[in-house]
């Protein structure tokens, strides 16, 4: 949660004037994403979300992103449709920096996902891989397995730091993964950050998913992988065979996964894992301590590793 | 700007059972006030803001604040209206705490007032002491002139920290406050705050005022004073006397001041500019490093305090 940047209203009226949007209402800095700042905007044509983008993601990237979103936006996914403004272009600048407004989406982010609400979310990332499959624009994910050792390299007593043992844990992990990930597996248009943070639900349905700023190109399966350590684990770090039995039906009931991909699910589930304890183990140690954002604890993420060691295939996961 | 308490959504759906307020549609963290948790809750039938009090307020008060709240909306000034529950009280728990739902105001804050608007919420500060002029509530101003140099007791060192000479001329300061306050003055009920982020404007009128939480009795032009403080100085500390005369005529086309209160406006603009002073270098050194809010500076209120110092009368301040 954090609002970085303090939108003036004397550059807000500049900012709408670029629009067709009508007259301000209400504008409210709200506490939505960490990596950006969002704001809140009613006018008298509607609600809608402006995100000023800070530091932490590349401007380059930002064409990629508005254009999945508006992607699946046309085909009748939940997302924000990124709103052009009068000469076309959705991404405009305020106080220098660069910014968006996109439609506001109704529904409540569940922070205790139920096994039914697993259900939906398995089956809406699987809508949101068949809404993309015909996406042309193309991104690396450039948090992927390449990536992990390059992330780790220098923190060894960092994670000791955290619990004795846990460096060496994790450079045996670093190991397996890296002489046994997927070489090939269907893949596609991934969101690579589908927590319950980012997605809203309402009257028993999906109703929208945000943040778009990891989405990349990667094995679907990844994805799936990633949304079960994000919602099929309790808070003590147990897994719930009930919630990832759930998503992974919920994702099949859309879109059937293929044998090969069933076999990797320990492996891509253990990767997903490393990824965001890795990041968390960054982002902890490099959060100055008056940051207006509380850094996760990577400790959560060594606990589902933990888990995907001992993982003897994709019936453990429910599937 | 903060939100400190998380909202879980088992507890959000247990809080609105107690209502008639229909099925949630959006809930959503706003970087709003200071000292409380706020969030932008839409239901079926409108428009709400849930406060969830955190330990900066003295729970015995908040009484007295929905009292101010209701009493100013039930008279047509635009102040969150507290919605009672069905068993008729508008406080209620979520999460141990005390938390209340109140009307949402549409409009925007200004950042950087427009001597029209300080004209607009000088006629709304009149309109707000004239709305309440049979509130019968009480509450003592424990940030008066009684509180100020227990306040800065022990800090000399602290702000001689941020300006040499500092400690002496607050000290000098607080002995001539002592000296030359009013003892009587017309009084009432006070807002206290009303700085511009606690106020809305829409379609070229103030819109809302929210925040009630320094409310209190005291004497009417010391909240003028306060929003001659909050309002007519700029970024630099120069006093702009365009929007001072402003304000006071705004405030004056609704209530006359009278003769002894123009007087006693130099005195009453420097005691407010000491309470800000100093509550702000409370804060400051009392914030810690990690905190989700970023403290003010105090030396704002400190070159406010220079130019009150040398003040001669209220044509000082367009009066």
């Amino acid at each position: 949660m954090a609002v970085y940047t303090d939108i003036d209203d004397a550059a807000l009226a500049l900012l709408l004037a670029e629009y067709a949007l009508g007259q301000p209402l209400a504008f409210k800095g709200i506490a939505e994403g960490v990596q950006n700042s969002n704001f809140l905007l009613e006018t008298t044509t509607g609600r809608y979300i402006l995100t000023v983008f800070e530091k932490g993601v590349k401007t380059d990237d930002l064409p990629f992103f508005m254009g999945m979103m508006s992607h699946l936006a046309e085909k009748g996914f939940p997302a924000p449709l990124p709103v052009p403004a009068k000469d076309g272009a959705a991404l405009r600048k305020i106080h220098g920096k660069t910014c968006v407004i996109a439609t506001f989406l109704n529904g409540m982010s569940p922070r205790r996902p139920t096994a039914e609400q697993c259900r939906l979310l398995g089956a809406g990332l699987a809508r949101f891989h068949s809404a993309l499959s015909d996406f042309r624009m193309r991104r690396p994910n450039d948090l992927s397995i390449e990536a992990w050792p390059k992330l780790f390299a220098g923190r060894e007593a960092e994670a000791d730091g955290f619990m004795q043992g846990l460096a060496g844990q994790v450079s045996g992990d670093l190991d397996f993964l890296k002489a046994n990930w997927p070489r090939t597996l269907p893949g596609g248009s991934i969101h690579a950050d589908m927590f319950p943070d980012n997605t809203f639900f309402l009257d028993g349905q999906l109703s929208g998913v945000i943040d778009f700023y990891f989405a990349c190109n990667d094995f679907l399966a990844y994805d799936l992988a990633i949304c079960l350590n994000a919602w099929a684990f309790e808070r003590r770090g147990e897994y719930n065979l009930t919630k990832g039995r759930a998503m992974m039906q919920g994702y099949e009931s859309v879109r059937r996964l293929e044998p090969r991909e069933r076999d990797a699910l320990p492996i891509l589930a253990r990767g997903a894992a490393m990824r965001f304890f890795l990041t968390r183990l960054v982002d902890w140690a490099s959060t100055p301590a008056d940051a207006l954002v509380r850094p996760h604890n990577p400790m959560d993420f060594a606990e589902r590793l933990g888990f995907h060691r001992q993982a003897k295939g994709v019936e453990d996961y429910g599937g």
